[in-house]
């Protein structure tokens, strides 16, 4: 909005004030939390919000307002009092900050329709400001992104990963805000108030960046108005401010991070300092609305994608029939963009992106801003597909944690997987993936063995609900499936089944291959085993793992291509934990090397002679 | 040295022509690999190797001598061709690269005596030589870290945080240099051959930058000497370079990174073009000796660690123990240091900080540089302790991977794990670190109770070979072990027991005083169950939970503040697979949220009176 010029700033610095006494109140009554690092950013808070953005207080998910990410997310109780203030909710609700029957946490999540990301884990929010910064662009809104980091979470690799990106994709409509505060949670911060540290470092990375004093309400309307002019760059306001600024107790005080004022006198005084500050002005002030009306209907009706092509007997890699299958995804629902680090050649994602270019989002090798800032997208609609070596979403496996934490609709997929990579070596191979996603309580798990298979668990993910990893191989395998067949998530295939098995042999992946493979070689010294596919990890199909059990024996042997922790084999473990089930895992179990990838499969013990001798020697049991 | 101005530029030429000779041949004789990334740098590792390092061909781990670190580890081949030239082994071996019997992986791994840590997860190796150059400061000596890292993986925001990290320890014996040849694996880098646009960055980030031309070796060499007389700050040597370079058929040119020549016609024709430019020199290129004597007794010898000086109902958080630990131990053993990402406050190793502050580095909000630092450190026989709160290590995971593949001897510390925690929310909370951690197959993972414990398991993480992992807890818990209790790693301890127990509970943290409480309000009810305290997560101490398990009607019972997957009920559920034993796990399922701990504990279902009802409903199994 230009509106802005008129706003009274004696009213604005009003509403600093009542945030500043909000964020005490509510941190001395949780008895907990951070109320210094809310008390420096008092003026930027009230500035953006009541002087800058454009939202709706009764509908912050209004899909055209202007965004705001707090990445200093221990500043959520200021970031509570801003919402309560602009009339979101009672302000009376920001006393039960940090209890358990309140969604006011104590660092900001989505269970707040406010919040669009769960941030606390530093460095974080501009990665995901990106995300929503790119959105704008995919649905052709002018809506703007606004982020406020912290000085100590300038230290974060994401956030020069973010800033990278934002340059890269020439994002205008983003507004990042560093509260130079000069204190982190230990010591001063490396740069302390020397703004020039921070302008040329933003400089340097092609940000348009602007010093300001950061509790100069005027100064912060007319950075905030540079920023909006500035065009094909984005804009770093830098604000230097006072950590506890406006409590003569606390202000510019090292170890008062993370502390509470007492309850009592202690409180009572730095409100009362406060207080004493406001002045009379006249009416309200307007909080801009958001740029345009919100779609009637959100939802989008997108068209089905078609059945894979292949026929059984094939040869494709599970990571190329990604590729096509988000292609093909892409072309018919326009809310699924592609984000890379570098491989779309290896991931396939390229398919994605000779065709549909424009929501195709390069990051270059920064894994972490790449799943950042899918997070944005995701919480703005998207249906964001971040695609890597498996190994390398490890980089970014504190974001994928805050993912879960965000239960947004990120679709991660993992390529070359394992051992069966090959000579590449151990550090391009992910033994740990299927450890790390399932360990995010909250996401799907799926890990397809053919080319059908991998299609139609691309479509199965996109239309499931929260974070979802697919995970793939770089070998091509054969196509077993009808082209034809579904793969509902939670669900599991028995590929070879009899009345005389005498063990199940749960595989996925590549591994289904060895298991049939040991299937025939059994069969030839007259030993039946039953073989599931168990393409959904997690969830678990545990109705038929417990029943395959059952039926032979007790005898499980799950086999993968992955370390024995945290993976297939904890998982068929878990799912059969109420039956005296003895679940038999062969799995990676020391640091691979390079070799070709039979000579791997074997040496490390997964391969079908491993499973033919394991069946046998459970045999004997 | 200073005798390389007596070099032979037309020598050094020759050994860049043969360097390349050798990375073509070898990965085409390998099949696959990575030669145009070689090419580029082939004057680069020359005049390094044969123009400024001080090293001893046959004896790479020469504790004076300088490092080397490849961190665009993709480049191997031409790692090994310049060790073959310097004489560490026989030029022959090359052309066994990426097979099963070589330790010449595709990647570099410190199965190899000449390299300190894996590279191949890029964006690691600078941080890993900022751990290399501090330690020379550790053991006073002069020698000098080298770094080679490529254009592309600049993009990570790891390289940025040990951009940082480097000039605030004003490390200028460290010295890299970004291969700038433009062309990533799918596409041209973000900022090509603009020389700038690396220069303004590294500037701005406080590097003495000197930009060259990466062929012409008089001015590499002159740039190493600059670098050599840069004093208070690290030296960033940009070096354009091309891609393929000395190949007609590749350099330059796009779609060639990971791809070997083919065998020949291709291969023999790119040899000869290169081979036709091999001019007579004479004698050979001497190599520097390393600055001083190794030492005769590289094995310390250090002090014992005094014992915990706790008694027995003491409250003490196990992570304040852990600071007094990690302080004793640092007075009794020199190789003993600790890194800090500003929490030293909260994980307590701030009391090593104040006791022993030159060995205290000090990484502000910058997970990774810590970690990958650590790596450095160990690397060169320190014994490094990296803590921050448990669930920020996650921000580390892909350093934590790839130290696992190094084998290096890393201590991670976590503190807060778990639910445990309370008000701060699930960003803080670390409910997947056990999993994270128990992914790497020689990870060490402990994980105490209480003080007396916490403190004689950091003494058994010094003493214990390779990563290993302590997981510390916020609150204060009652002290339950005598000081003289011993704690090995693998071991538990049964802590309740009768000949009448109906089920074996497994608890380990602060589960352990939910177990004991829930064994109190069972025995009011008549009903007797085993406690067993597994401290120790991986190994862990199969035979005890065999037996107990046996001994308890098959009947186990994990209690965990953690995720159910990849955690406590997953290693003992793999320790009892041998056996017909139900596990039932009690763990966090789902992402939890603010309130306080004692009401989390009991609301995601791990509190005394979880356990008490798991226990009553297994006995009418």
């Amino acid at each position: 909005m230009s509106g802005h010029t008129t706003v009274s700033l004696a009213a604005l610095q009003n509403v600093a004030h009542r945030l500043r006494i909000d964020s005490i109140r509510s941190t001395t009554e949780a008895g907990s939390g951070h109320p210094t690092s809310c008390l420096s950013a008092a003026e930027i808070m009230a500035t953006l919000f009541f002087g800058e953005m454009r939202f709706d207080p009764k509908n912050p998910r209004h899909e055209q307002a202007d965004r705001f990410v707090l990445s200093k997310g221990h500043a959520a109780p200021i970031l509570y009092a801003a919402w309560a203030e602009a009339g979101a909710f009672d302000r009376d609700e920001l006393l039960k900050l940090r209890t358990i029957g309140s969604d006011l946490e104590g660092h900001p999540t989505p269970r707040l329709a406010f919040v669009d990301v769960a941030t606390g884990s530093l460095g974080q929010g501009l990665c995901a400001a990106i995300g929503t910064a790119l959105n704008a662009r995919r649905i052709g809104s002018d809506y703007r992104t606004y982020v406020l980091i912290g000085d100590g979470e300038s230290a974060e690799g994401s956030v020069w990963e973010a800033a990278q990106a934002a340059v890269f994709h020439r994002l205008d409509n983003l507004c990042a805000i560093t509260d130079v505060n000069a204190l982190g949670q230990s010591r001063a911060t490396q740069w302390g108030h020397h703004m020039e540290e921070f302008a040329r470092r933003w400089r340097a990375f092609g940000w348009h960046a602007i010093v300001v004093d950061g509790h100069d309400v005027a100064a912060l309307l007319a950075a905030y108005q540079e920023a909006r002019r500035t065009k094909g760059q984005p804009t770093m306001i830098l604000a230097r401010t006072e950590k506890g600024k406006g409590s003569s107790q606390v202000e510019g005080k090292d170890g008062w991070h993370g502390r509470p004022f007492k309850k009592g006198e202690e409180a009572d005084a730095a409100v009362a300092e406060i207080e004493a500050r406001i002045v009379r002005t006249d009416g309200t002030l307007p909080i801009a609305a958001p740029p345009g009306r919100a779609s009637a209907s959100a939802a989008p009706n997108p068209g089905r994608m078609p059945a894979p092509k292949y026929t059984k007997g094939d040869k494709v890699a599970t990571r190329e029939a990604y590729g096509a299958a988000l292609a093909a995804l892409g072309a018919v629902d326009p809310r699924v963009v592609a984000l890379d680090a570098d491989v779309g050649n290896s991931t396939y994602s390229n398919a994605f992106a000779a065709a549909l270019g424009d929501r195709f989002y390069q990051f270059f090798i920064a894994e972490q801003a790449m799943v950042g800032a899918a997070m944005g997208l995701a919480a703005r609609g998207a249906i964001p597909f971040p695609s890597t070596f498996a190994c390398f979403l490890t980089r970014a496996a504190d974001f994928i944690r805050m993912a879960g934490i965000s239960s947004v609709n990120v679709k991660f997929a993992g390529s070359h997987a394992g051992v069966s990579i090959g000579e590449d070596g151990p550090s391009q191979m992910a033994l740990e993936d299927l450890a790390l996603m399932r360990a995010v309580p909250n996401c799907t798990v799926l890990y397809p063995c053919d080319g059908v298979s991998a299609e139609r668990l691309v479509a199965a993910m996109a239309a499931s609900s929260g974070p979802a990893y697919l995970r793939t191989s770089r070998p091509k395998t054969p196509v077993i499936y009808e082209a034809s067949e579904e793969f509902p998530i939670g669900g599991s295939k028995v590929l070879r089944q009899s009345d005389r098995d005498v063990a199940t042999v749960v595989a996925a992946g590549v591994t289904v291959f060895e298991a049939l493979d040991a299937h025939d070689r059994l069969a030839r010294d007259g030993v039946a085993i039953r073989v599931i596919d168990a393409y959904s990890v997690q969830p678990i199909d545990a109705a038929t793992l417990v029943a395959s059990g059952r039926a032979t024996g007790g005898r499980l042997i799950t086999v993968e291509d992955h370390y024995v922790a945290g993976g297939l084999g904890d998982a068929v473990s878990e799912a059969v934990a109420g039956e005296r089930i003895a679940v038999h895992r062969l799995a990676v179990r020391e640091i691979p090397r390079s070799g070709r990838p039979a000579e791997l499969l074997d040496r490390y013990g997964i391969s079908a002679a491993h499973i033919v001798s394991a069946v046998k020697t459970l045999q004997q049991d």
